[in-house]
């Protein structure tokens, strides 16, 4: 089955509902029949899980069952009984280490190599890149690797912004990736403004939503991507 | 030797040259006679290390001498011939990183515990703590742990600040680091807005420059210190 991801850069966008701006390609992604979707909570820090897994099947149950991986013994076990996945935001850190504890990284890229329907908001849009190098948390707690899901090739930023940060004597978000791809000049980062996504249907990888995209890559300038662009040369 | 430290949230305040706004409390630190000063510069990333040593020797040279670390084919050699040690400000995973890699985390740990003056900035004062865990830097490399240099027990988080945040998604400062407390309940954290730092003299450590800092610990509402306040409680 081919490679079937929604990886979006935040839960929302000013003045929508929770997952509501990516309702179409959600229906893209999980198709016309009920789908059980293993849902994994692990970035939450200072909410439950349970409060979490209710956020979502408001937002995306309906016709679909959403199973919070945090209620079976043995959180992988939720993967063999469901037939999409989906990584909720939050703290990158928190959901690496917890991924990584659960052995829930590598089960999970089975699956989704396997051609499991795979989606992800911020910290799990995050995960979706080789490394959780270009997430904007706080490192509140060390995982045993900084190794994610790799399930594309490029690095994401989630929540990517163009303003000057929140004081002066910061970098801008831009600088940032730039320190980045000068210390990893073998990758690449595709900076996600809210409102936009990522959609990989096989070989293709297509710019979704309603704002533009920006790629960094190591003595190339930053470039900038519209919603529809055809960017399957980062997958 | 009583422990002698200078820890600043950031090199400069709005309107102060590199380092100026400590300049009392460098000179304190230093004291009268002309001191060898060991100068680790791994945080810069894109800019040279060179380069970075000389804005260092504008800013504190003076009748001191700067040595720049990465001079010397064994940096870890540089703090033999040191009396003293600073760590400049940047990217806090480069940092950690590089002293790791060049074994000087325990070296420098070990010259500070037995009085060799330490003074950090920034991403600097951030290693002075237990753990890297509450930087605000982008995780651009993987260190071989989070351990840092542990010269306090609580946690810094430099360049603190009250405002809201960079993009309306997105947590405030404070949110981030109660994130951190309460998965590290043993843990606490004094957050130092620019132009504050922390003097440690022997066994007392006191708040100084001209803003306030704001504590953090799991179970207890935020507490401000001012200027001038005994924080020794934090050693």
């Amino acid at each position: 089955m081919p490679l079937r991801l929604l990886l979006l850069s935040s839960s929302r966008t000013h003045g929508t509902d929770y997952l509501e701006h990516a309702r179409e390609q959600i229906d893209w992604l999980l198709g016309s029949s009920p789908r059980r979707i293993a849902f994994i909570p692990y970035a939450a820090v200072r909410f439950s899980y349970d409060e979490y897994e209710e956020i979502v099947v408001k937002g995306i149950g309906g016709d679909h069952e959403v199973m919070g991986v945090h209620r079976f013994d043995e959180p992988v076990d939720a993967l063999e009984k469901a037939d999409a996945i989906a990584i909720g935001g939050g703290n990158t850190f928190k959901l690496v280490h917890d991924l990584q504890h659960f052995g829930l990284m590598e089960a999970i890229k089975e699956r989704a190599q396997q051609g499991t329907p795979f989606m992800g908001w911020s910290a799990g849009s995050n995960v979706a890149a080789p490394r959780l190098c270009t997430t904007n948390d706080m490192p509140i707690i060390e995982p045993a690797s900084f190794n994610t899901l790799g399930l594309i090739s490029t690095q994401i930023n989630p929540h990517y912004i163009d303003a000057h940060p929140d004081h002066h004597m910061g970098e801008t978000r831009e600088e940032r990736l730039m320190e980045y791809i000068s210390l990893n000049p073998e990758s690449s980062v595709i900076g996600l403004r809210e409102g936009s996504m990522l959609k990989v249907d096989g070989a293709v990888m297509t710019l979704e939503g309603s704002a533009m995209a920006r790629y960094f890559k190591e003595g190339e300038e930053p470039r900038e991507y519209r919603p529809g662009s055809d960017v399957s040369f980062l997958l």
